[in-house]
């Protein structure tokens, strides 16, 4: 039996939800085609985000690790590569000013997931998936990097690892800044999600 | 108790599926809020849909009629003015070609649906809805502007008479030509019905 | 000799610059395909904008008006219909509110231009240009609705008349409420108009 | 005397001319604040613009090398990141099939460019700039890995490379797979490419 790790982010930017947070909670404790599913959540933090995902693969050792956070976008956006660039202000009103997420490390790392696979599959469950050359430079980013520079550096033996955005709740595109926006209803990110996974184990 | 009509239409443009006919089908024989609805799925023809569309009228005689088409935006759009203009092919390879939509008739009709009201309530929902200020040129144009041109003939005692775009679905921007748009699940879109035939009710 | 008038606005919305009343600004005192083009720039003003656009064309008595307004798109728009609806606060503050432009006055009222061929003409001189079927709710709208209205009422012998919004200019989209947004230099959006008014001469 | 090296590329995808080229073309021989520009023209092609690139880095030994492609975008994009990654067909008809620019090299090279200045000096001359997160995987972004890898290895003194995409041409965007895409005059595009230079001499 497998080991798997979802993570998502807390809310950020003024809004109450996060549907990659709610996608991790959601999967936490299932068993997704014979394998074990570990939810987390993790702070939008520059300070404390690498340490709190670093925590739980020491504690899981998992086979597979995805990645979640929240887009603008209308589709599930399966990230090719994480930048060694932070920017942005996180919740606790901490600047990324530009500066590398780790000192020294690569500028780019690509993604440890087979990025067409998951497409095809999400998309064959008939909700929309691409690959995406751009994870930006804000906390999903840093996190998608800090994960693939840990890998990297511990020799791990995890099997597929990487970080996929998921469009914002409607609820979420109502009124502020998502107007406008396109999104996508947290049951079919759910089962986006667990299409990914099924796929992965 | 008052007599509901919901149009939708059939698929078209290569589509195997139409959301708005989906969500007049599942509306078709239900109850919403002590009145009775009627779904009705209409051709994309400009030759039929006027005359199916006007025989439903006369059937039901209806208080509320509330007609939906499908559109490419990520939101509920409540059409504010039809034009007397049509183009394009109907699924039969009829051209619109420019021609009015009824000769001799107005350059514009305004919708007969309190459009503030029902966006609100739509979005108190937690559903995506805006004012739009062109219905288009095709045949969602086409029916709002029939409809709207009929019951002023007519001198209807019709309450609330107006046209509303629905987003694709999910599997509809998969590929083909609706790849990359937005998307809504029909959960959604038959919830966003039900919540402005309720306000109209 | 055939008399041409060209209008534009004056800037709005905190920009110091308007490429229509720069347009018209451009035209004026000009011969274009010899005729005479007068060039008149217009206030952002729910109370006076129409009053001063009847001023010029009772003083012209023109064959041709082309009334100008700056939007958000990257192409020439050829306006098909303004509509009796009036939003947005103008520069004196004042709102539109949603209150028709003319009290009783039909709904939409279609330009008395040929589309087509303008758009043919300014695309075959290398500028984009598209038939749009919605000039908003704002000044734009306003004026256009106003012209064509008038022309009806005076049952005048104009021969052709209507709107057309051009694209922001370059600066307009540095920072701001335009960022981002597609552009046009000003050069390109003065030669579309001398393009579409030698079409009309 | 400084010696700047400035590549564009063909047309490709079935349009006649390329910005990107014709910028190259039109800076070169002259001297942008005292430094002498040449312009090279670059072929859409995964077999020669690496050899072609590196043949002129070596004749010219530049001290600034900026690599000009064309977007879709309707501002002047400063690249942060070029990716080890090829896709699509080149004008031969040579698919990149996603297979690395170069075998062994990292995933992932960042700008040799101070990018932030570099905005802001296109902006202040009142031309729409942005840096980009995403030279996507096409000959652009070959070029630029190519070319980000090539200094690095070559230990080089050049004191400023990367690469920065224009947007297509007004004509471009009337017809075809542009249409309705932003656009940027060739004027404009050589002023924010002039303005780029003499900030980096």
């Amino acid at each position: 039996m497998a080991e798997i790790l979802v993570t998502g982010f807390e809310p950020f930017g003024g809004s109450a939800i996060n549907p990659s947070g709610e996608a991790a909670r959601a999967l936490d404790g299932s068993v997704v085609n014979g394998d074990r599913a570990l939810g987390v959540v993790l702070p939008v933090s520059w300070a404390d985000s690498h340490g709190e995902l670093y925590r739980a693969i020491e504690d899981v050792k998992p086979d597979v690790i995805l990645c979640l956070g929240q887009s603008g976008r209308g589709f599930i956006a399966l990230e090719r590569i994480a930048i060694n660039c932070c920017e942005g202000p996180d919740n606790e009103g901490v600047e990324g000013s530009g500066r590398p997420a780790i000192c020294g490390a690569p500028d780019g790392l690509f993604s440890q997931l087979p990025l067409g696979c998951l497409k095809d599959a999400v998309n064959r469950a008939g909700i929309p998936a691409e690959i995406s050359n751009s994870a930006g430079t804000y906390l999903c980013n840093y996190v998608m990097y800090g994960l693939l520079h840990y890998l990297r550096e511990a020799g791990s033996d995890t099997l597929a690892a990487g970080f996929v955005h998921v469009p914002s709740l409607p609820r979420q595109v109502v009124t502020g800044k998502g107007r406008g926006k396109p999104s996508m209803s947290q049951d079919l990110i759910n089962e986006a999600v667990r299409v990914m996974l099924s796929t992965l184990g």
